[in-house]
């Protein structure tokens, strides 16, 4: 799992640094920045930790992620020009997000949860961190509006679900982490999304 | 409990059409929809799982529940008036409020909770939903607002509580669901409110 | 732990009555205000409780707290000049701050946690409140921008750390507390703060 192990750091890194960017975006102190990079990295495992009913979250004994998000953090607030880093972040991003959906795809193939369950528990891992970010920041989860992102994670979780009983746990969790790696660029490159309900006048809209 | 199960899926029903309209309202894309039809319907039971300590939370075992939240989504997204349903809809919610605090209130006093847990379970799983429902909107939770909509649930949970002990489990249960849906109803029909505490000028109000 | 007891009583009472007195701003119903009273004071809490898997939150079983919200919240109702009394709530608060942190210090000693769960877990209970406070109002969490708040308890419970395994319990309980105090009400009253990251040109801080 070695390979595995160096994943999943590169996608802590990356989930710590979206969260540490949104908070100077937000004119926040320096304990909101770090605050925001734990829970964007963390959010998504201790929630998937906490509903499973799994006692204290992994990432609370876990000293390495830790320490790669103050890492990831401090680089944000010395960064220049982190538009310049954009594509590179957002490579790291969709590992993050691939690696946290099939992490919990092995744990729940482990624990035999069915289809639903499975699903569900590996979607919330890997956007979860996400979400929180957002919510903590009074703003509309970007999940919920964007291009194809929790749908990369959904559709990969459900791959997995699809072959790692004949094609084993290994070969299955290296191919979902590239498909939805794969996919999640892909969107980002050639822009496409799910569509929309377009919904009457714009008097309506504003519910 | 066949009644029961047939009035729960009604409830299942209301709520995720509420959160997929809220999300076309949002101008949300698909996943956005449909995840907030789930999230409706399903996140006040899930919290009350959690909370309570259950292990896997129900719903995520439960096809029959995602079955009729993707009905209800799809639904939405082919109703041209909303709003001419708008009637049925606040029946069928009403009916899925009363229904999620009952089945938490018979929950809770199998578990011979004391009053304070036995009410606030049946309230967050009545409501629940609906709040994390908003709080994905970035909206003031519509339960702080609006009409008596929580406190119909919270009378209920007590008046379950005064009579299940003598009026058994099958009559308290129906009991509290029709006084729930009555107590609702009659406060949407009749606009009555809880009062608020105005203060001050204008000027002390964007707090 | 007498003292402690009634410390604590202080501090749930002055987390109630900040929570009233926001849904007051917020112009709520009194459903509203009696909820986010509660939320306040009981929050940070309940989250420790769920995320430990402790099973039924403690403040669910306890009439004692609950009696205390509600003379808080009824106290902020009939309260003319909240602003007059700004001072003794922002000490009490400083008390239930400290408190919060330490009642938890002492559970997580109890139960051998290492430094990292030990620190989330206190500083979660501490501010846990505030932040569901304020998401159900649809603001940024207070403690992401202002003084200095979160920090004083995560110092405080760093200080616990590093001294209650020769101080003993209850000396470390008190110089903790007050600790915590002192460090919340000196930056109230010198107005210090971290420092923030200023970044670019006002038009790129509408992330």
């Amino acid at each position: 799992m070695g390979v595995l192990t160096v994943l999943e750091g590169i996608g802590v890194f990356a989930f710590a640094m979206s969260g540490a960017y949104v908070a100077t975006q937000k004119n926040m102190d320096l304990f909101g920045i770090y605050t925001l990079a734990i829970v964007t990295a963390m959010g998504g495992g201790i929630t998937r930790d906490v509903v499973m009913g799994r006692g204290i979250p992994v990432f609370f004994t876990s000293y390495r992620s830790f320490f790669i998000i103050l890492v990831a953090a401090t680089l944000v607030l010395f960064l220049k020009n982190y538009y310049k880093w954009t594509f590179i972040i957002t490579i790291m991003d969709a590992i993050g997000l691939a690696v946290f959906t099939v992490d919990t795809c092995i744990k729940a193939a482990a624990s035999h949860y069915n289809l639903l369950s499975f699903v569900f528990m590996s979607v919330i891992t890997a956007v979860g961190g996400g979400v929180i970010r957002d919510l903590l920041c009074s703003r509309v989860p970007v999940i919920m509006r964007r291009e194809i992102y929790a749908t990369a994670s959904l559709a990969g979780a459900l791959l997995y679900w699809a072959i790692y009983r004949f094609a084993g746990e290994l070969i299955s969790c290296y191919v979902c982490i590239a498909f939805i790696v794969a996919f999640r660029l892909a969107s980002v490159y050639f822009r496409f999304n799910l569509p929309r309900i377009r919904r009457g006048a714009a008097g309506e809209e504003d519910g």
